[in-house]
């Protein structure tokens, strides 16, 4: 992650903090406002990643050693004379080359963006699809959008999730809960007077149809039979 | 998008910001803090979106048109008890959910998060794939993330087209009646001795869970209603 000309140091601490947040440690600073760069690493809670930053003279200086350069940029007025990926797009290229090798990401200074000589070390640019009537992105926040599409899928990632989707949703209750639900319901139904005796048949077949739509599982299945069995025994049902 | 007990308003304006950029348009605040919430709105360049927004009382009140409530989650040390999908399998959920109908997403304050009441109003939670080192997020940031997956190849930003809308069968039942439910049924619970009086809120919250993921269209949802409303009737409920 390259910062060319940041000015504001709450900008840069919250690209170093996304960057942390995504695993992507190696941030280089080229020609900051000294006094933002000086606030920004003196601030509380400054991660790691800000205080070794590095800082460099040049956008040359800071990209020297990576094997892939990519500048980022709202479509703006300028004429633009790269390549353009839109980021979903550059998402699964950038990750495959930094399996391997180190890619350069630049940002340029919040009111400018990058200089066209800062673009001349890019291979392609990078855009994040916004609304046309309001396509600048604070730095910070385009920065975490980013590196988290660069993060996107990452294996490492995925050790911190402890409860994967449809754990919660078990196995599904059995015919026979689901039935008994039914008729529990039903027996509520007749005794309050929402269902007339002379239309059961047509009223069980619904409520049937409905409780299946409800694709319970067994623990929810469970409960909510025993709920219904409570308050048709408090009607008058049986136990 | 739903920001509950937010405190900075730094955080609101960029998560107005970044709502603006993605053309998520609709912004709710529960229970902010009302310096921040003032300060926010009048600081120069806040968005129309910041301006626009509508103040809350409560979560319920402000997910109650929607079909589908997502809270968001650092996977931290609580027990979460709701089903989960990392950012990037959420988004095509969300983007095809998007396409009929509404759906909030919630943010809890930039301290405590979501709290366990705040969470049994969402179906599922969302979590974006972090270092386990360092994987709570900055709010604008984490805003921004969401709303970058949830724009998601989105066709109009390429074309201008608007999507048309899709027929109203099988739409998702509105949080409004579903939370109904959830009343009616705590209340017959309560009537009949399911749920004995010193354990109200606990149970509530359970409740208001299971009723979610029973996932009701909205005609199911009316018809169960109007079941679970009789039948508190008799036990000596409200009309």
């Amino acid at each position: 992650m390259v910062l060319v000309a940041t000015r504001n140091p709450l900008n840069m601490g919250a690209v170093a903090r996304a960057m942390s947040n995504f695993g992507a440690l190696h941030l280089r600073v080229v020609n900051p406002y000294e006094k933002a760069f000086r606030e920004a690493r003196s601030a509380v809670g400054a991660t790691a990643v800000l205080r070794d930053a590095e800082e460099c003279a040049t956008v040359k200086e800071a990209v020297a050693d990576c094997a892939l350069v990519v500048g980022t940029t709202a479509i703006g007025n300028r004429e633009i004379k790269h390549p353009m990926r839109s980021l979903d797009k550059a998402g699964p290229v950038l990750r495959k080359k930094l399996e391997r090798e180190r890619v350069a990401l630049l940002f340029g200074s919040e009111k400018k963006g990058l200089s066209n000589e800062d673009l001349s070390y890019c291979h392609w640019l990078v855009h994040i699809p916004a609304r046309a009537e309001h396509a600048s992105m604070n730095l910070g926040q385009a920065a975490a959008v980013c590196l988290y599409e660069l993060a996107r899928g990452k294996r490492s990632f995925a050790a911190g999730v402890k409860r994967p989707f449809g754990s919660a949703q078990g196995k599904s209750a059995s015919m026979e809960t689901v039935e008994r639900i039914t008729e529990a319901m039903l027996d509520c139904l007749l005794r309050s007077g929402y269902v007339a005796a002379r239309s059961e048949e047509l009223a069980e077949e619904k409520l049937r149809r409905m409780v299946r739509r409800f694709s319970l599982d067994e623990a929810d299945a469970e409960v909510f039979l025993g709920m219904m069995r409570k308050v048709d025994w408090k009607l008058g049902g049986k136990k």
